[in-house]
């Protein structure tokens, strides 16, 4: 189901529905940045790659169209701890909100991703 | 002078400026989404690397705020080419914007990269 | 309180704390871009002023620093429901949730503000 | 050409086509927020309005899809001057970015807009 991208850094799918998806990513050294801090990169991917999940139906692909994440406490160790929400369903687009917290649950970075189908 | 996210999914920093970073990483299965596709968020990740790279000097340390990327074209082979330019340098921040390009030179992704240095 | 452009488009706000900022606008045609919807401009001016009405602290001033918005649903009449809700507190910026609906209650747009006080 | 919204805060469109629009706005205090300059909001619809100019064909409609600015750098008077400029055509979007300097060329805003044509 997680595609190999996800493998690599470590995306574990704890649930997932048409309109919540929940995920997390263990911390480790190679997620991280030179500072120490979780990479950025990796809370875009996990949104995105949630998004997609959630968008996806029997028979159809799901691709990210655009992505805006916004990076508000660093984490520097533990569990990555995402939820995705679907906020929007058009005919072809869907538009998601990520909320990404840590171990304490201190919300850590926002990601509103738009999803195509086809 | 990578991190060890930027190792895992394999940015190589072509050449690196103050105004300007040029990196590339070679697709595989491993930077892939389900469909094949480069997954977008290698795309987030290389442009926040190269932009932090960019905007560190000598004894600061520089992380993303926020990130926006719009995904115009799928990569699926070759090599991931990219640019980042600064845009803007303000008293702690700079603005950077990446073009993503593929082998022949078509645009694929846009990103636009807010960091803080301090 | 609102500012002269806020005033130029029709800004009411209903309600504001520190947490929470609720506006409306009457749609009139004024407010409107050339296929008759709602101009897009009108939802990023009201999501801009009230995150930074509801960051602003006595003796202090509040400016945008990054806007975006996601267009859901165009509205062509009726009045222009928004809240403003604060996600997150650093030091010198704060970021706020915008939700635009319709008069049926239904989304039609969504920006994330994040604001800087000085 | 313009639109109600466009007249309200006072658009003036200097030159169009299909990859590159210009156009400005003459700076008074009904286009300022609180502290005096230019509220984001006018960057914003200035942005839209340029874009979906450049994009509509005869016969078809245009509208945004999303919108992204940072502001860089307050603008207190003068002229707002503005250029958008196509970076991708996809079969029913397309996606403009938009520079927004003042009176001594500085750049002032970046605005990324994509746009929905039918």
């Amino acid at each position: 189901m997680t595609a190999p991208f996800d493998r690599l850094y470590g995306l574990e799918v704890l649930d997932h529905g048409a309109e919540v998806v929940r995920a997390q990513v263990a911390v480790r050294d190679e997620v991280k940045q030179p500072a120490g801090l979780v990479h950025g990169g990796v809370f875009a991917a996990m949104a995105e790659s949630m998004a997609t999940l959630g968008a996806r139906r029997p028979g159809t692909t799901a691709k990210g169209l655009s992505s805006q994440t916004s990076f508000l406490r660093p984490i520097l160790d533990g569990t990555i701890h995402a939820t995705a929400r679907r906020r929007h369903s058009g005919r072809t687009t869907s538009v998601w909100e990520v909320e990404i917290t840590d171990d304490d649950g201190r919300l850590c970075a926002l990601v509103r991703v738009t999803v195509a189908t086809s």
